[in-house]
């Protein structure tokens, strides 16, 4: 077969700091818009406090995740990387830990995910514009 | 060269609740089976409560893994995710620090692995059938 | 569009037990030595006490990062692995929260990143030589 390739950016600009952001309904959009039957679409998050990934389309269980990363990755003064100015290290750690790229399979025209698997983006750092990269290929 | 593209799924289904369940020599044969000598393996876990991920094969450090996943994110009743009747939050956080798939280069017709890399899948919410989807590309 | 692959490995070999270096220009030149216009380098470490990762090019926040994965993943003597001789089982947890791979997307010839992203190994269990595999794949 023939590889094709289409690329596409998301615009994201959440009103919250902290907010998980479903993008599945795009994805899907993406993946049929470029025409290809048997291939994957990469989504790639382009900034380095925001996450892409693949979990329950559940509110709870946001605020669950959101809670335990500020557990585990807290938002507090003393980081090195404040010493820079900023005041996001913590958004660095918490990127971190749910990643921040996926990659879907497509198969017979379709993102081929599991019956509860559910794409979101996840902001760390938010109220100002940042990029998604969604890039398919196959056939 | 012209891509090639084989797709099949794995079923799990563990007896314990949590497990490390090796999934390497599967991979090893899908990858043999598509004939492909330039290309990649891409192995996800279709479901929310399961992680794919690459370690070392020693049972110590299984048991070590699950130890910890268990210290950083507890089993516990107080989770949002628990008022819908779920009681596995604990599972989806667990399987987000491992994370959800790998994609396994490969060359010359086999899988392009470091001495000690192997492929496992990781459980936190078992005792019922899963799938595994693997997605073979190249030529 | 006809699919073409280079693959290529680094050779690792810090001067420390545990150090994040920078492995970004290397990965330009691979994508640039390729040829390829559209498609995708795969990065991903070849040791399973290792990581690839994408995070910011910055001193303080290197040493944020290394910190934090001690205080959730700490160095100490009573783990399970470390009955087989070993001493490194913290690596391996650390390595599995910052993940072992990334999937670098190619737009015009050129990695398409946002304007912080910046490819980094994460070594952990350091002082001897390690592989990274670099597999571009595209047209």
């Amino acid at each position: 077969m023939l590889m094709k390739v289409l690329t596409k950016y998301l615009w994201m600009e959440t009103k919250k700091d902290k907010e998980i952001v479903s993008i599945h309904s795009q994805i899907e959009s993406i993946a049929k818009e470029s025409g290809i039957k048997e291939g994957f679409a990469l989504v790639s998050a382009m900034h380095i406090t925001s996450s892409v990934f693949v979990n329950d389309y559940e509110q709870g269980l946001w605020e669950d995740l959101m809670k335990w990363l500020e557990e585990i990755a807290p938002s507090k003064p003393d980081y090195k990387h404040h010493l820079t100015g900023e005041t996001n290290a913590d958004a660095h750690l918490k990127r971190s830990v749910l990643g921040h790229q996926v990659l879907v399979p497509i198969t017979s025209g379709k993102l081929d995910l599991g019956p509860w698997e559910h794409i979101f983006y996840g902001e760390f750092d938010g109220r100002r514009k940042k990029r998604v990269i969604v890039k398919v290929f196959g056939e």
